[in-house]
């Protein structure tokens, strides 16, 4: 357990681009997409709990908070904030942050989305203890995860210089726009380099400090909200529709307040089937993995990815293959262009087929 | 109308390479594989009564009875011969040949198996027509499909010399089996190939005859179940399993008794998912074909074939692809992998999933 410690997990995003396994009413965080009999959430929840005991606050779609509750079982009172509408990242930690910052002044809190995967819970814990003695002292923090490799998904954490007094954090000098493969690659190979998994630690009242000197009217809002909850449903629709990366983060960098603390524990946040396969074949040896029913799948001479949704599954012939059954819809593509599920889901609501996505 | 012109359709044939749509419980020709409608057995009907009216006759295994008596309507009766079991082709058009033989000594027979493909009737009636002018004479008269591109799917006819009095007929020189398609495209370059499309035009007592010749005793039971329909169940299993082209057709043309009539229309017997989907292709530009609800697919920078079964079906970045959606089991491969789907089957058989079979 680490003093004053909160844990904030924004849960919300679609996933998009893991249709038609993650749905609007159905996301990928209350997913079990590892096939533990856990769902993401509640891994998320399982990995905080023995660093901040109950003092874990989820924020969530207000059509997604019973299936929070639900699924997270016993919860004190508080532990769920319901946003009245999607607002993007700033707002969702910002809320819980004004909240903290009011009702517990010494609170350290640290981000953590509801959907990403972390196996090595006790390398995941010394980061954020380390991060969070480094926020005490009034940095943003972000943990940055050492590269496996040249990866294009995500965006990358340029190191400066070293923070005297706490071996191995840094200062970042830049946060980086995902790159190519290329641009990647020579990152990897000049160092300095980490993925930003979007994971920040930072005392509440510091967060909104930073983020009331780019957006003052954004900050106060959040404060407003604070001192006055029932005013959530009025002010909440007019929170600008920004990450914090964007609102706080970047200008925060170039601004010298921003600490980096070094993680090397495996992380993803599994943005596609493409690196779903990679996950769910990281031990195996097996060319096709399932998620599901290994029974339910007859494979010859195939790879790739199968995820059951309750038939009878034969793939013939076909390497790096992604299928997903669902009761109502099938999606069949290759793990290399996993990511262009999304324009299925583009065509399938721009022809009103909203019960689909 | 052709007088004395009986049609026998052997009804038969899992279509195991086009699982899970065609299933030993609903089997290839029950279905409409065409889009049109129509099974491929109704279509068969519906190409063979201006030929012969009502003198068709329906050979198909004791379970398809009812289903074929269904799809057809009001057929007189003796027009279905139920099988106890299946015997492959020579029994079940030997048997049809026996009742005929005893019953209109006059009649001339063509048997076309159930499901196979033919879009211009007018030729095709008028190929029936000159074999059976041959016929009468005393060949055994086979279709000779003029090829379209090599083959290896298909048995090829080699001609021999000219037939007198019968303008196009030709001796059979050999049956030829499946080529490689190498060997093919040198059968087409030399000329005098046909395809071999197992159309028999015969008078019924010259197929027995020509039987008694390699297999005197099955010929001696066929008409033995004729002369007493009611040993049927007693007689049939004991008739040898073996397809009408190896028990007479090879043996009676290398003694020089097998004509053939050349045959100029569109034929496919849809042996797998390739040659479905170039059928069902032929007319669009389309580089995806769908089999069932246009609407139900969704398709990104894909071709080949989807075939619905009442879901959602989104395809993304895969060349000819192959997916079939049935309720409780899902196929998907490719175009050129289409003849490996009877592993699959053989694979589900072996472990006992009869269900899916």
């Amino acid at each position: 357990m680490i003093e004053d410690f909160w844990a904030v997990v924004p849960a919300g995003g679609a996933g998009t681009r893991l249709w038609p396994l993650s749905r609007a009413g159905s996301p990928k965080f209350l997913r079990d997409l590892r096939g533990t009999g856990r769902s993401l959430l509640q891994e998320t929840h399982d990995r905080l709990a023995p660093l901040a005991g109950e003092r874990i606050v989820v924020v969530t779609g207000a059509a997604h908070a019973a299936a929070v509750a639900d699924q997270l079982g016993d919860l004190p009172a508080g532990a769920i904030l319901a946003e009245p509408s999607a607002r993007d990242s700033m707002a969702a930690i910002g809320l819980a942050a004004a909240l903290l910052e009011r009702r517990h002044p010494d609170a350290v809190m640290g981000s953590f989305a509801a959907d990403h995967v972390i196996t090595d819970a006790e390398a995941f814990g010394a980061a954020v203890r380390t991060a969070v003695d480094v926020a005490r002292e009034g940095w943003l923090v972000t943990l940055g995860i050492e590269p496996t490799f040249p990866s294009s998904a995500f965006g990358y954490i340029r190191s400066g210089d070293a923070l005297p007094g706490h071996p191995g954090a840094q200062h970042v000098a830049a946060f980086v726009e995902k790159p190519s493969v290329e641009v990647a690659t020579g990152y990897l190979a000049e160092g300095g380099y980490r993925w930003n998994a979007g994971m920040f630690v930072v005392r509440p009242g510091v967060l909104l400090d930073l983020l009331a000197q780019w957006h003052p009217r954004f900050a106060e809002s959040l404060r407003a909200i604070a001192a006055d909850p029932g005013s959530l449903e009025r002010v909440w629709p007019s929170l600008p529709r920004i990450a914090l990366d964007h609102a706080v983060a970047e200008p925060a960098a170039e601004a010298g307040r921003v600490a980096t603390v070094p993680a090397a524990f495996d992380w993803d946040d599994i943005g596609d089937f493409d690196s779903l396969a990679e996950l769910l074949g990281r031990d195996g040896e097996q060319p096709l993995v399932v998620l599901g029913d290994d029974d339910a799948v007859r494979v010859v001479d195939a790879s790739g990815l199968v995820v059951t949704g309750g038939r009878t599954v034969a793939v013939v012939g076909l390497q790096d293959v992604v299928v997903v059954d669902t009761p109502d819809a099938l999606l069949v593509t290759t793990r290399a262009r996993a990511q262009d599920v999304k324009a299925v889901v583009a065509g399938l609501k721009e022809s009103g087929r909203d019960d689909l996505v």
